[in-house]
């Protein structure tokens, strides 16, 4: 297996230049919506979204450059995630991501729903001024996907029938909608043939319920110093993620302790070891494997280069997370 | 004076189909979100954007038939200004709006975000729709406006030295914005010049700049019964406008209030008589007249069909609210 990081080393240069431009194209104007978004992009994100993006842009690059255009998606990539994490956070009540305070914690709520609304309001200005109005679509219909998953989210919390059929909608709507549309709008904005862009998108879809499920895994498995937030904190909110669908048919205890949305203070604890003791992981695991090689079998029908063979490698690292 | 129903007299019916349809835009999927769309879009509000939208898109229609997109445009002007008033809401914390309970207040803070960015996007993805790059460019930029608007406005409370010139900058964002881009949005889907859509575009800033004023005078004027909410509830905010600012060079005493937040429980009704008293509501009447009358001379580059001449009597029943 090679490391993530002989993966991002062709684009490491212009990950550097990402971070620097995320910085000037939201922190400028405002002294604490600037501290908001430093606190944001500073805070150790894996920039795995726009890491994607730019991989993604080479494989259809003219002379193996990546456009002016195609690094301006991978930011506005990087943009509307970070928007969304800063409301779901509101949203979830979540006092630590990526090891360091949220928004709403360190500052306000009020500085986060502004901070949010102000990030996703910029990504909108800057998708607009790529000029593409196919790319302006897709990446539109992602931001109605995120509200949508954040709905879904909201009214199925501790619902012990919440069908697995559901639980991939939803992971479609919060995560995979971004990674496909800005994977499909990497290749478009080099003018990529419609058979050629659809699989990009089917590409990105799949990498990110792939990506869903073993960051759902994380929560389950993860100590709290490797997560950055507390263990098991998805659980405590009752969004029940794979690992957890899987283990409730295996335990009428773990089935209790959910519906009584865990009431004792030991309860996410108990709950935790039921999980990690039963089968319920290795199924999500052999779950997002399925999508991993699904998604690398879409770009079977682009020539095998150097570029594809790290799309392909850094796909296969994914699962290395849980490994 | 024409009253405001003969104005909007020849767009009745164009009115009540845009209601039908924010309906169906917004309230299909979700029934909690459904709930909150239908609590909002009932809820009185005065529709006055999509008018103007719609009696702007009547001076420039093919034989006065005003087109499927420039309806559409009018109703997502109304999801925008909703989306931004249901965040409004949670920022101010304000409980009524329009004489009824705000979202945040009925349903949860939860709720009132996921229905503000769900809304945002929607309306988002319905611009995309109208494939016209120009005027999802012009309406996205608004968006951004918004939020920088709602920046200024949580960073300047209580600021005594806030000068009008940024009173009248932060009304732009907040109000001006949305009508400027979309009255001029509503002539360019009928291929207005360049001239024409840049004439709509000052004549909707400049009836935008004297709304946010005339709201901002009823705020310090109104009756709680008559506003629908609180009477100087903006005050009360430490959200300094027009009459406020006019106002204090007038009256230590008032500033003195201002200056302690208005610490005791009669502050605010010693504020608001104080500046019902003096000279800054007229002050704050005379600069949206001007506003008004620059409104309607951006009008004369067109010729005075029986169109313009209902969106010039629309411009002067603006005044009338205060009179």
């Amino acid at each position: 297996m090679v490391a993530i990081n002989t993966v991002f080393a062709p684009i490491e240069n212009d990950l550097l230049s990402l971070n620097k431009n995320l910085q000037n194209m939201i922190g400028a104007r405002h002294p604490v919506l600037g501290a908001a978004a430093e606190h944001l992009f500073t805070a150790g994100g894996k920039r795995l979204r726009p890491a994607i993006v730019l991989l993604c842009a080479k494989t259809f690059a003219n002379n193996n450059e990546i456009s002016a255009s195609q690094r301006r998606l991978a930011e506005i990539t990087e943009i509307i995630h970070t928007a969304s994490l800063v409301h779901d956070d509101v949203l979830d009540e979540c006092s630590t991501r990526r090891g360091i305070k949220t928004v709403h914690n360190v500052f306000s709520t009020k500085i986060a729903i502004l901070a949010g609304d102000f990030l996703f309001a910029q990504s909108s200005w800057y998708l607009a001024n790529l000029e593409n109005l196919q790319v302006v679509k897709i990446i539109s219909k992602v931001i109605t996907d995120f509200a949508e998953g954040e709905v879904r989210q909201g009214f199925t919390r501790f619902d012990l029938q919440f069908p697995i059929e559901d639980y991939i909608s939803k992971s479609f709507y919060k995560t995979g909608s971004l990674i496909a549309a800005s994977c499909q709008g990497a290749v478009m904005l080099n003018d990529a043939p419609k058979e050629i862009s659809d699989a990009f998108y089917m590409y990105g879809r799949y990498l990110g319920l792939a990506f869903q499920i073993i960051d759902d895994i994380l929560d389950v498995v993860g100590s709290s110093n490797d997560l950055g937030k507390p263990a098991g904190s998805d659980l405590s909110q009752g969004n029940l993620t794979a690992p957890v669908l899987f283990s409730i048919p295996e335990s009428i205890y773990l089935a209790q302790l959910i519906d009584q949305e865990f009431a004792n203070s030991s309860d996410i604890q108990d709950a935790l070891q039921i999980i990690r003791e039963g089968c319920g992981i290795q199924q999500a695991k052999d779950l997002a494997s399925e999508y991993l090689q699904a998604a690398i079998h879409c770009l079977e029908i682009i020539d095998n280069s150097a570029d594809i063979q790290l799309l392909k490698q850094l796909t296969l690292n994914i699962l290395e997370r849980v490994n």
